[in-house]
């Protein structure tokens, strides 16, 4: 049973970490995850994402070896997305995190992107929440390349980093665009390279012209300046420059995410209260929805996708005939 | 009203179809949408979608006049990320579509990614359904860069193209695995470019390590192989290569387009039962949502919120206290 692990779990047993997560990766943990709630809270969850190529990982290894020398612990958690494709990209990774597994106060936790997306959001949410309170410092999730993923990403963690290297083409902003709307800490990475100047003051240009810089964190939500009802204090996301590889630049993107987090503490908290509404709302969304399906027979709904599929019926009045009561359903053709 | 614009939109009047689609991207007509949805069926729609740079507006373009010569009517739905970021090349790419707006046999329509991703798709699959009323045999829809739009696209589609350029690098290939699962037809596009050959064998060598030459669609599901209950056709994504610019590989690229068309058509058509499924499910979804919201007051909610906040309530026992029945939540504690 999963829940016989939370008490191991909350003593920093990492072999009862790694099975709970396993239980909570399949969904096979709603008990244990109920008992755990009250012990999180404590840790400060850091999203890295960015394009493939731009050095993630081993910014990843690098800020992680900056909190352990400051006697923090950190969880890693590697998300992957699924794919026959990129398999070997992916292993790449893994290898280079082994620099870290001898060490007791790092703990390394691959997921893959299953199931649907909503579903990647909700497991790496729980998935936090159990390395949360097993008592670690520091979690830091990590996506792999596609877009999708990198905005779930956002919504879980509470500072993300977008990371960028160094000579990225002017027609790759579109690409960038969703993605450095959820950045608090913008890194260029490999600032080794040519061009590493010119590519932190493009991001900055972007930063001053787009509606980032204009962002506010007010009680649990992100709005423009002036849609704020009282002056708070803006959240510009700094460009902070690395060479993760040879530990450059680290302290200072350490120092970056901290003001952060001190940013987002005097307002709402960790624990954003839109992002728990947001939760307790597709929870509610999806447990409406199977107390409904099971009312249903399946003859009722392929009879309804077959007209729908002959054009006889449209969909806004396919929903409203099957939402109608069922006493509505029985006798309204029998009434006059 | 926008119903009162339904039979403009039925006798061709592109002046009411560009009106009706500003309500549609409000989401303000659904009584238009009815009216219409037993007029559709008739276009064919096709995603093209790709990375950044590779020409995807050319292609469109290219595609769009081989239609055109055939005596087909093509209408163009250019599905931009709403960003101050991307601003300048969207800018580019409509204007680039000029070229076409002299034909009165092509319509051209921009639409922002506005609101939420349900919300692109839906709006997208509703704008196609108007314009398909309207009698247009070809809808191309065209999305720029981001990994999200992509998904959402092809989901809407029924040939969805991936476009890509010679020369992308290795590691760009992990942005580029969930987007090549998407694809029906691939495209290397510049292929008058250094490596375009080794780019269409790149691509021939991903479908053939990866899942989808062995996917087949059968009965409205795409499927494995070794899952569908009875042998059927296989589809292979074909590799097309291409020069915009120059008109080269166009009509092959169309033969490969009808290709898919005709493999999809032998089995579900182009109205995927599964897609109506997803539609029907995903409406019934927010219906019970929005009726459900509507017993509970602002208070309640809050009150949980500010619980789930001080870890005193985890969700999970939050929903289930949201949908107990009335009755059960006054008198769960006063009776023994």
């Amino acid at each position: 049973m999963p829940a016989d692990l939370v008490p191991q779990v909350l003593a920093g047993n990492r072999r009862a970490l790694a099975r709970l997560l396993s239980h909570v990766e399949r969904g096979e943990a709603e008990a244990a995850l109920k008992a755990l709630y009250p012990h999180t809270g404590r840790a400060w969850v850091i999203g890295v994402t960015g394009s493939p190529g731009s050095g993630k990982s081993s910014l990843v290894n690098a800020l992680t070896q900056h909190y352990r020398a400051n006697g923090e612990t950190v969880a890693i958690v590697a998300v992957d997305p699924t794919s026959p494709f990129s398999g070997g990209a992916i292993l790449g990774d893994r290898i280079r995190m082994r620099d870290l597994s001898g060490d007791a106060g790092v703990f390394i936790r691959s997921m893959a992107t299953r199931g649907s997306l909503g579903g990647l959001a909700r497991t790496t949410r729980d998935m936090v929440r159990v390395i949360d309170a097993a008592g670690f410092d520091r979690i830091l999730i990590e996506t792999v390349g596609a877009g999708q993923s990198e905005v779930e990403v956002a919504r879980v963690a509470y500072t993300t980093l977008v990371v960028e290297a160094p000579g990225m083409g002017d027609d790759i902003q579109a690409i960038k665009a969703g993605i450095l709307e959820i950045a608090d800490v913008l890194v260029v990475n490999k600032a080794d390279r040519i061009g590493a100047n010119q590519t932190a003051r493009a991001l900055k240009t972007m930063l001053e012209l787009g509606h980032p810089a204009a962002r506010v964190y007010h009680h649990g939500q992100y709005m423009t300046v002036e849609a704020a009802p009282a002056p708070v204090a803006e959240w510009i996301p700094e460009v902070v420059m690395t060479v993760a590889t040879e530990r450059k630049g680290i302290a200072e993107l350490a120092a970056a995410i901290e003001a952060h987090r001190q940013h987002r503490l005097r307002d709402a908290g960790p624990f954003d209260p839109q992002a728990l509404r947001a939760e307790l709302f597709e929870r509610a969304r999806e447990a409406l929805f199977q107390q409904w399906l099971q009312t249903l027979s399946p003859d009722t709904i392929e009879t309804l996708i077959q007209r729908m599929h002959q054009r006889e019926l449209d969909p806004q009045t396919a929903v409203q005939q099957l939402l109608a009561p069922p006493s509505a359903q029985e006798h309204g053709h029998a009434r006059p």
